[in-house]
């Protein structure tokens, strides 16, 4: 998987992504070779709940020639250059005409941020605080060769049909130029998710992909869905900044006390080396709107290091030096092991539930007693039958039994086999 | 607000009081240049619920005269020095006869306690241990010069309206003689804390002060009002023992659970240097007649250094060279910002719950987005609008977003003008 | 106590108990005299939910005979010389034959096991490790003289009546050969503890006491019982490895939520030196049966060192030089007081709860007042009138004033003599 995820990698790096126009576009024709996303075109001028798919950016050049006549700030060495939604514009100006449409970082002098101007039209570059020194007194020509005109917002969504309606829902973003652990480590895992999660016979439930550009492509998405979206979705994930080694960091729904808070911090704590669980605050992604008090639904956000925590983010500096290709794989893995773990968690009741099963009767015991010789798996099948009272999850079970939710599978299997269980 | 403090403490100082007589009406009268307590008198021999007022007290002097003719145990020297509510008496008798009507503390050798027997009819004198171990075999002559006749007993109150019948109860008590900590800082930061507040516009709650002697008055006063307390009272606290500099102690209410002790715990956390939140238990003050079970009122206690937590309680050592009347202004200015909160605490719902709202195309948001650039403001509205449900209180929210709820107070203001939110 | 104790212990010791025949019924007798067991014998093949009870298993001799003709594993120098349940058999073989019945502990080379086989038809010797290693090729000669045949299972239980048909629950096991701890230690204590409840006047609550084999015996009893016992049982215990010093180990009941979980943990907290309340987890004994799923009863298991926590469990190291008779009568105290608390943690209301009760015309007070007097039953008075709503069980009153309930016995008795308060 590595090597697709790298081939992948570097073949989405080099487009120019914003939250419309044809670099979005180009970045789901590539992940369709992984996920076959079915593509929507959300018109501009749209309303989505609060909002309005704005009009529809493209970009083919911007630069800037100094006094001298040297061509700086140029879109096609580094497409941050260009503030993200920048308006057309060919003109002269002074540098003091020029100072104010700069952006810089004075604290991190050498490399380039990322700026936005989706709702608000304006122009502008971007540089290192070092280039920004350099500039000299003089006549500057600036040209950014872009378009905002009525066109349309894209975004894709994926089926995976499992035996039940319910759904899980796996969602990323696409919309930021080139930046290695946010965004590209999101729209990778889920890509490559949906290729291992395909291949998984009777699902029990229904897994929905969703990748569309942050904020006003999820709410769009959420506009055209909530419905089915409120009716269904018993799990769901926002999956970004997954691109660093180390601990995962899990970031609960809204108000932490959902299935999906339980399922995933229990799966953490047995099977990661180093996690932390956190609550709910603003400054996140899409689980901003997945979680909003009219939408609700029970969404988290496993990631690795996030966004904000590592000095590269919204930088030039977010590429291919800092990602791990190996985090990206475990991470696909750890998903894989998480939808096991929810795909598991179901309520059983005991079909004789009067004192213990005999087990030795049905082979499940040895005959010969002595208590040197247990196993996990009978002891893992005795504290199965004792907790299993139709009325705790096994999810609440394995936390009650202090034992992880997936070494009950086996368990599952044989009193389902014996019909010493039956789903509630 | 010091200046004014100290000059109505002096005043107050010399006072006999009890738990009747005119000792504190001329109290009440002192207090009510700053707060003005509309009088009550109950008649001695009112039932109020299984108590009766006991007959009015007063006392002219006090005194008496060893075996050398010396006057020892001069009430007109200190009022302690006389059992509060002693009968009248004249009489001539030894040393051993003398004996059992003396108090004193042996491990505190050098200070007069302070001794009550209001339900049983006793005489005696207090002293110090030193002065005790000082008398001679020999006959003394005891005056006590007092009065215990039907009359009746003083309470005062005094309502500020607010917007809402809902009620704040502020409590103090009034019977102790010449003592600092207990009692006068709790009538002091009483009656000053009523001036505060008297100077708030567009109050929401409407405030109930009440001034009254310790146990027997506020029992009178709950007997008298206690329907009207029951329907309106949603927070109510008993300040007394507030002289002390150094850390705020809250008292909770009976459980602990009500909204008065959630919302003063997260004032303290978030304001004081230091404090402790600790259970109710009994040995305190009023409190025990408003959270009795049959009251049952959301009444705490905040204080400073609590009763019997500090050696000169109840002792001629609780005097003016140990109470700071900076911290009475800072408990003042306490109690301000805790009604504050409290008025804040309210439960909205968003207008349009759906996804996020778009504060760009309101002014609330910078439209050049950069996330270097956030600030308080924008994180403490995002934090708001993403748990504003409807179901949570700006309370619940502050703590879910570990931000000081008065933090809230501008995000509260711009989201009702631009019609984002209304109360459930 | 510690004489009687020991007396049954050295006169239960030789006996070869089992889960059925008459080395269980020989023991019973015994126990008889302390605490008169009214005995139930269930025929063999009785079917009790999903087990059946198997053919009676008594047993005269069993040895071996080495190739020198000396005789090894004999039964009647070490009754856990035979694996018990061992079917009849005379035979005689070579070593390489004999050696798959054969069973000892590698770890501990010095000891005999305990091996049972109930279930499935089998025969089979345990043997010190040193033993086993010392055995020669060569012929010989087995004899089990045992017999396994239509009969019947004996269990005991007994009746101490009280006010209520509100039952208390104890119970223990009885069906293992000559081991102490392990369990010995049980029947003894159940059957003086039996002695010892039985001079209390004015029981509020009906015992149950049930002495039967370890989890079919249970089984069976349950099954005969468990309409009466799922009406009437509010609290209960497995009495089972009570007796090393050493702290208190209370084991709860299935989901640690009820009210004998809440005062056993609140018992230890104010009696026990050391202690440890753990979570039900199945490797236990027969709260298996009465904590099951469809059974689900109050029921948690008091002991010291638990079963498989001490290197001697289930060999023949459990004997007499481990047990210590003082633990035993210290436990027999222990349950004493246990049933005490549960016995006094009722429900009660103020007759009149508005405010405080006037104590001091009660005599419930000193008249004069002066906070150094304080004392405990006074404290305690007033913490439980502060507390008692007619919602608060006194044991939820004792957790939140911090008290032993215990200490509440006086204050409840003069509350009920004076009528301050009545159950609710």
């Amino acid at each position: 998987m590595i090597k697709d995820l790298e081939q992948l990698f570097d073949d989405l790096w080099p487009i120019c992504r914003s939250i419309t126009g044809d670099g979005l576009r180009q970045s789901f024709k590539l992940l369709q070779e992984v996920a076959p996303y079915r593509l929507t075109e959300v018109p501009s001028g749209t309303k989505v709940f609060d909002w309005e798919v704005p009009r529809e950016w493209n970009i083919h050049q911007a630069y800037i020639l100094d006094p001298e006549g040297k061509r700086i700030c140029d879109f096609k060495v580094n497409n941050l250059h260009v503030v993200n939604y920048s308006c057309p514009i060919t003109c002269e100006m002074s540098l003091e005409q020029l100072i104010p449409h700069l952006h810089y970082l004075e604290n991190q002098p050498e490399i380039i941020p990322y700026i936005t101007s989706y709702y608000q039209d304006n122009w502008g570059f971007c540089l290192s605080h070092n280039q920004f020194k350099s500039l000299r007194e003089g006549l500057y020509q600036v040209v950014i060769a872009s378009s905002l005109e009525k066109g349309s917002l894209t975004y894709g969504d994926l089926i995976l049909k499992g035996a039940s309606e319910q759904e899980i829902l796996l969602t990323s973003y696409l919309c930021h130029p080139s930046m290695a652990i946010n965004e590209l480590s999101g729209p990778l895992v889920l890509s490559f998710l949906y290729r291992e999660l395909n291949k998984i016979k009777n699902r029990k439930f229904t897994y929905r992909f969703v990748l569309a550009p942050e904020t006003i492509g999820h709410i769009a998405y959420i506009d055209q869905h909530h419905q089915i979206l409120k009716k269904n979705v018993v799990a769901g994930y926002v999956i970004t900044c997954v691109g660093h080694d180390g601990k995962f960091v899990y970031k609960k729904s809204r108000l932490g006390d959902k299935t999906v808070d339980q399922i995933t911090e229990h799966y953490l704590k047995f099977s990661a080396k180093t996690f932390e669980a956190r609550p709910f605050t603003t400054g996140g992604s899409d689980e901003r709107q997945y979680c909003s008090p009219g939408i609700d639904l029970p969404v988290g956000s496993l990631m690795r290091t996030p966004y904000k925590e590592y000095a590269e983010y919204h930088t030039s500096a977010d590429n291919k030096a800092i990602i791990s290709f190996d985090a990206l794989q475990e991470t696909v893995e750890a998903y894989q092991d998480l939808v096991k773990c929810i795909e598991l968690n179901q309520t059983y009741i005991r079909t004789n539930p009067h004192c213990e099963v005999q087990l030795g009767k049905r082979g499940l015991y040895d005959n010969i007693g002595a208590w040197t010789k247990r196993n996990d798996f009978r002891s893992n099948l005795l504290n199965f039958l004792a907790f299993c009272d139709g009325n705790l999850s096994l999810l609440e079970i394995s936390e009650l039994s202090q034992t992880f939710i997936l070494d009950y599978t086996a368990v599952i299997e044989a009193c389902l086999e014996h019909d010493l269980i039956k789903l509630t």
